[in-house]
């Protein structure tokens, strides 16, 4: 039966990363859909959304099911709490795919003013983030977990000088105030994986070291 | 045994309804800081959101100590898991008062260009839906969840007439940009909180009945 519950285990983690790879594959091509002006790829994005849910509902199912059948206490409990919770900051992380495919959507008609650079490259920061947060948290590594966590200044500093540029392309050009309002959107919205991502990564050095990162408060010791 | 168990869940439930008694508060001091331009109350909001992280961090523990302790299944078991993802969706509206008191900070200088109705209705409701959704998960009220679940296209709804409106004034007058794009920012936070009350009534839902109402997809029913 143990081993049983081992491969079960196995196997919700799976799933996860399975998740992982389908939302940062999302991501992707959000931004894509953005930078080539392709409502069709950001109309997929949207659709797609629909196969992360089931996948959320899926894993959801699979950890209230092992908590009933197999009564874990200790490690495995924590393990299938901390599944439960990464499972719906992936979850929420498609949807912030989501909100950047209909910001592309809307502007697939208009030409971009100038290239896009910063916002590609806070896009592969906040990937990076979340594949990195998924591997710390299968190797129950803590220490990349928090140099995962060091990233996340690098998108909110990004952000707000996104932010920045844009007012004061607004100022000059109001015709544009719509276009920038979409890219401003579309920064916080990689900002906020950046913060999920980091959401993981607590809950992966709470898992593996047992102590309490969150909120970045007092480390308090655990039993 | 039992009947102990049956007071350690009604201690945790109680300690959801404080911890939602206290983020609703946050939401009202923060459009308060808002329209009062009062930069303390704001950041007496920001100062106030670690005690809602303690209050999380207080239900989370409390949540798997029950899991490990006493190892509940079927209903007590959907209740706690329940509770753990309500007492993440609080501790998330909570971050949405201190965005909105960050942006009230900011404001706090500046005269409003108009006067506040919108956004103080918007936080209203935001509220209202915050406040029966617990309501209705207390009293397992599947009925009052969908009539929450319902009230969030008003929020939907005037968000996206509140960009628009905001919008129009950044092209007239340009110099008000940096205020209108704050409060755009303010009124998004507040469709967001509209989202997380309905993530609480969709639980409340899944409890009350054993069906799955997430992601409006088709109800599946469950064993």
């Amino acid at each position: 039966m143990k081993e049983h519950f081992s491969e079960q285990l196995e196997d919700l983690r799976r799933q996860l990363i399975l998740m992982g790879g389908e939302v940062e594959r999302q991501i992707h091509r959000a931004i894509e859909s953005l930078t080539e002006m392709d409502a069709e790829k950001a109309r997929a994005v949207i659709a797609a959304d629909e196969e992360i849910d089931r996948m959320e509902m899926g894993i959801e199912e699979g950890a209230i099911s092992l908590l009933a059948l197999q009564q874990p206490v200790a490690v495995d409990l924590r393990f299938l709490v901390a599944v439960l919770k990464i499972n719906s900051d992936l979850e929420r992380i498609g949807d912030h795919a989501v909100n950047i495919a209909e910001g592309a959507e809307r502007l697939a008609g208009q030409r971009p003013f100038k290239p896009f650079i910063d916002i590609p490259y806070m896009a592969d920061v906040a990937m990076s983030m979340l594949k990195q947060s998924l591997d710390a948290f299968v190797n129950r590594d803590a220490d990349l977990a928090r140099r995962v966590i060091k990233k996340d200044d690098i998108l909110d500093e990004k952000n707000v000088s996104i932010i920045r540029e844009l007012l004061t392309y607004i100022a000059e050009y109001p015709a544009l105030t719509t276009y920038c309002i979409e890219l401003i959107s579309i920064s916080k919205n990689l900002e906020r994986v950046g913060d999920l991502a980091t959401n993981i990564c607590e809950d992966t050095i709470f898992i593996a070291e047992a102590r309490w990162v969150k909120h970045h408060a007092t480390e308090i010791g655990r039993p």
